[in-house]
């Protein structure tokens, strides 16, 4: 797939967005001209995932510069287009440090936050791949793929390098209700590569868990990314992953968070104060435009969730490994 | 609802099934004319709910009499059409047991059979609601109203009995991927009576526990239906039930499971025994025929999962309250 797709895609004087939104029926892209484009993008979810939101806003900027457009209004709209991830923030505010240089040096900034997403998926791959031992079970959630990042991919990129290390024996994919990412993109992922996945409704989480145990072949690791990270280690992940961790503690699965650095937000003391983005109810009562509930219908739509430290084995980010995260760990490793 | 939608009807010389997978759009009924007719629409899920499995299992045993049809292969079919459900053979025993009687004697079989479970529902739905406080907070999963039922409901009856006592504060509803019966259903059962309901995605039933509590509005009680409740008092329910047990468990919410007892198997000591339903992975894979995954992909899809009779606060049948299940007290309460 890296050859083939690619999600955020530079065409020098705009951005090809690949509009997730319609996959894996069609591969179809939209470009991007301004920030506001850009912007509207993000929060309709054409593009998605916590690095890959970063990497477009930073050219969502860039191309703000290169036609000569307002960037105190581009930081803003960008700015409030989803207000969970923060790489969205790390992202422009190393465009807005930049702000009296020519617009090539914008757009070559805007490149280096992209590729270096890509190498520190790699880099975090490798880690986390050293944890996983031979014949790994594992289990993920939502699409933390080459999809959601600038490539390769965060916890997907972790178990892709698991499955080239030979290490892997099953992935289960949760669906990821409500806009089931996991189902359309995560086993989309997977299967172009042909690594064995199992798709999985989210309730049916916990029956695997223990079906699998059964049968002496238990989930190994739990792996999944994060939008936000707190100096705690507290995660704010995608919805359902604090079910997950939950799970995971009462069947004695491991379970792993894959971020880069740019997800940790050490000005939150934990997950206490991370705001998280309610989403519209339609999109729960509501899939492909008709409806799956009564009309009228209050429906709970959180985009994201937390999930306390105490429930998280290690993190792993391009900086090293971090086990049972604490305040003092996470500050020790981010400030090498 | 009660008077406007009969889910189960006898109509004499047939039956008139409310065909559940069209709500809540349609209400769109399917006639039944012999045995084989009622084992298709349980197989293919126009009537649900393991006491509406009963009751509809015995009305087509009845028609296949009375239209003097093979009464082994009658029960053969109905037999195979689901296996989870104990309630489908339970029914199906007790109208064998009156094989040499008239068709109007067979008929009337089925009619008290049914009438039976309207009557046992108000019996545990009293019984379930005394446990409840004022002020309740409740979270229910997949469909056990009038529509599951003879009528009121088991679960979805306790929840309706304390709405009318005034003690319920707000019903959380999950989804219940994949046939979303708790979107469809119990959400509309909910709204037709005007009691208070948020829909909840499967994978955000941690996240609202955790919020509600931290509001101090905590869900008091996990409310439930069984498709078959082994001796010791492990529990069959739909998928997505044992992962609310564990939640419940560590978010300290109590969990009741409310079934006839019908539902009870004393046949088997514990949990590891229940024949546990596998349906297609299209069901997964698919939503109103079109795709939501890859072409090809595979999904798990077990229609129920066993909780744990440790995880279990209560179970309530309309013989009594059973706390702390155990298959001394079972046994005991059962041949009162």
């Amino acid at each position: 797939m890296h050859s083939q797709v690619h999600a955020i895609d530079w065409q020098q004087q705009h951005l090809r967005l690949l509009d997730q939104r319609q996959l894996p029926h069609q591969q179809h892209y939209i470009d991007c001209y301004n920030a506001q484009d850009v912007a509207d993008a993000i929060r309709d979810m054409v593009v998605r995932g916590a690095p890959a939101i970063g990497i477009a806003a930073a050219y969502g900027y860039a191309l703000e510069a290169l036609h000569g457009g307002d960037l105190q209004h581009a930081y803003q709209v960008l700015a409030e287009s989803r207000p969970t991830a923060v790489n969205l923030f790390w992202a422009l505010d190393r465009m807005v440090a930049l702000n009296h240089s020519s617009h090539a040096e914008l757009v070559a900034e805007a490149r280096r936050i992209h590729s270096e997403d890509i190498a520190a998926n790699q880099t975090m791959a490798q880690f986390g791949a050293s944890l996983l031992g031979e014949g790994s079970h594992v289990y993920t959630h939502c699409n933390t793929g080459a999809l959601a990042t600038g490539g390769h991919g965060t916890a997907l990129g972790v178990i892709r390098s698991a499955w080239q290390d030979g290490k892997l024996a099953q992935v289960f994919a949760g669906e990821t209700r409500p806009w089931l990412q996991g189902a359309r993109l995560t086993c989309w992922e997977l299967m172009q590569e042909q690594i064995p996945v199992t798709l999985v409704c989210d309730g049916a989480a916990a029956h695997v868990m223990k079906q699998q145990q059964q049968q002496g072949q238990g989930i190994d690791w739990i792996i999944v990314g994060a939008d936000r990270i707190a100096a705690n280690g507290d995660v704010a992940n995608k919805i359902g992953t604090y079910s997950l961790a939950v799970l995971a503690k009462h069947h004695g699965a491991k379970l792993m968070v894959v971020a880069p650095s740019s997800s940790f937000d050490l000005s939150i003391a934990n997950g206490d104060d991370i705001v998280i983005e309610q989403r519209p109810a339609t999109e729960v009562t509501e899939l492909h435009g008709s409806a799956i509930a009564p009309s009228g219908c209050d429906a709970a739509n959180p985009s994201f969730d937390v999930t306390p430290a105490e429930l998280i084995t290690a993190i792993v980010c391009e900086k090293g490994i971090i086990p049972a995260p604490s305040t003092e760990v996470i500050a020790s490793l981010l400030s090498r």
